[in-house]
């Protein structure tokens, strides 16, 4: 039976993706040698991180003052890490909380400079995008989190503020084009739309470094990984090497605006599945916050007794990761690039039946 | 032609490994799925993850006392992190300096307390491991490099002294049996006998952690991995489930003791054959201290011309990642784990043919 990989990271990647990556692990480019196995300093291997590096530029549209560093240590370490490179006590970081990640990512920043918390959705469990709320002059940076993988709410806007914009991009970049210029740092875990887990992508402009004076280790100094290339230790070849097949994939099918009218079909099948149905309601307070990677929902007030039902018709029909996170309970689809719009037809088909059924 | 990968890491794993681990990647386990696609909180994720913990303690025989991490970053990411959550004002860092890896630890702790190189090999360019120094009382551990990837020397006996050690073991651990109750603190990147690049095994005694004052990040202190089971956030999944294969594949030939009898037997035929040839010079000074995992290797004096066709004849012969390290030179046959005895014999036999040729 066909899968339909609803997870929501690490997530559903374009099936040739993972027949190549096989390949490569079994025998990389007929060198006889498996790319596990061979010198990160290899002009094999070299190749690879080039190319990586070529298309993250490409497909973003990024100028030369940008650099891109493909790390470990998820976005988790970013959390700290932007803070870290960015922040000190003459400055101020402003963030807005939009949901868990969020959270974390103010959390750690209050260990190396001033953090103001400029707006926040968590009095209303996180289920909308603030807006209209001033922004302080003076910010060394304003963090957002784009896309709340847990939450399913997403920026459609970026805040208006001439201050340059940190963001964790984690679950929606390379989902649409983004208004590169705008941001003094983009980082994301690359376990959903870039990658496998363990490789972290960074995208940094240069002239935003070497402004605070604490020591910080060589290997969290991003300025380190600009000289060497990412190679400054041994990178996570494979990860990178998946996320490069990725980023061809996502090339070869039109780049960031396919992959937005792609996605943007997908959300709408699913929400108008959700919407539709008198047993499902989305969680996201207004539609425009909704977010296009990861549709939220829960079954209806008195009705949760179906959740177990629910997910066990699901898994018939081939459709798994449709639990919501933990941490949140109810039901979450993601539909990230690779996502095919049949598949999501056949979830919003399960959504059908099952209410034919118990409704 | 069946490759011969001498390389120092990324370097070779078991060929069984690699099967197995192309097949995960197209379908793991029958579930449909790709391993890369799955979430590393779902029940054939975390199986991966305990087994591969279970494999960790089983073959080092670890004691209750110590718990086992999957990191990101690298062994490089120790450098100061052993320093950040061991070291503080209170106490004093020894440090053995057997080579430029002992060297970056050096520099990296010494951010974060008093260090004391104790010992160094530096004068005589790292031909040797230290002997009979004297090792002060209090320290708060003594930091050693078991094996010196770079210039081909290990140690054979762990330095005589009460102190607990912290020993980077990234180029031998599970090469033969460890006295794990020694160490404090054992880290290693994978990338040589455990797995490919990606994920870094750290093993600590519980204890040993708690005792600086300092601010740490979530995502350097240990105990945030402890608490979480390596899966505070996303663990590098494909890096841990191959090291979880060739830890199989370890204890399925024997365990450690196996290991150290093979890893002998091919160091022996080494030694030997450059030893016996007289083109060659071993770049060790002692006997006592070469490396069972790393030959170093020069041409002798007067014969340097013949570096280019050395490296020509070995790989026409299959013989790949001769090639020294970059900041050394000469040549380097690195003999992992899952070398057979036969690659090294038909190194030998390029080497005792190149001498026939030119000698
Ligand atoms: C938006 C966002 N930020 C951060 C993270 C944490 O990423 P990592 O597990 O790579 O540390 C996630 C993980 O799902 C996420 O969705
Ligand atoms: C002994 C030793 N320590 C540390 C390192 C650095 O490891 P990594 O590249 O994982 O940071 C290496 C790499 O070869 C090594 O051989
Ligand atoms: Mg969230
Ligand atoms: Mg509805
Ligand atoms: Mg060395
Ligand atoms: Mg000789």
């Amino acid at each position: 039976m066909k899968k339909h990989n609803f997870s929501a990271g690490p997530a559903i990647l374009p099936q040739p993706v993972f027949e190549q990556a096989a390949e490569a692990v079994r025998d990389f480019n007929g060198m006889g040698l498996s790319l596990l196995e061979i010198s990160h300093r290899s002009p094999q291997f070299t190749a690879v991180l080039d190319e990586a590096q070529v298309l993250v530029r490409d497909l973003l549209g990024l100028s030369d003052a940008y650099e891109v560093l493909f790390l470990q240590g998820g976005a988790s370490s970013q959390f700290f890490m932007t803070a870290m490179n960015l922040l000190d006590e003459k400055g101020k970081g402003g963030y807005v909380d939009t949901g868990s990640w969020s959270a974390k990512a103010i959390k750690e920043a209050q260990a190396f400079g001033p953090v103001e918390v400029v707006a926040s959705s968590k009095a209303s469990n996180y289920n909308a995008i603030p807006k209209g709320y001033p922004i302080p002059d003076g910010l060394t940076y304003l963090h957002i989190t784009t896309n709340n993988t847990i939450f399913g709410t997403q920026y459609k806007a970026l805040p208006e503020t001439a201050t340059r914009l940190v963001a964790d991009m984690s679950s929606d970049i390379f989902s649409k084009p983004v208004d590169t210029e705008r941001f003094d740092l983009i980082y994301a875990g690359a376990q959903k739309n870039m990658g496998p887990a363990g490789v972290t992508l960074v995208i940094v402009r240069k002239d935003a470094l070497g402004k605070v004076g604490r020591h910080i280790p060589t290997m969290l100094d991003y300025r380190t990984h600009i000289k060497k290339g990412s190679s400054f230790n041994t990178p996570p070849v494979f990860p990178i090497y998946v996320s490069m097949l990725t980023l061809r994939w996502v090339k070869a099918n039109g780049g960031l605006k396919a992959m937005q009218a792609r996605n943007e079909a997908k959300a709408k099948l699913m929400y108008e599945a959700i919407d539709s149905n008198p047993l499902f309601d989305g969680t996201v307070a207004a539609a425009e916050d909704r977010s296009v990677m990861n549709a939220t929902f829960n079954l209806i007030e008195g009705r949760e007794d179906l959740f177990a039902p629910f997910l066990e018709l699901c898994e018939e029909a081939g459709c798994s990761g449709v639990k919501g996170h933990r941490s949140v309970g109810g039901f979450r689809a993601s539909l990230y690039n690779a996502m095919d719009l049949e598949s999501v037809q056949v979830l919003a088909d399960v959504m059908h039946a099952f209410t034919e059924k118990y409704a």
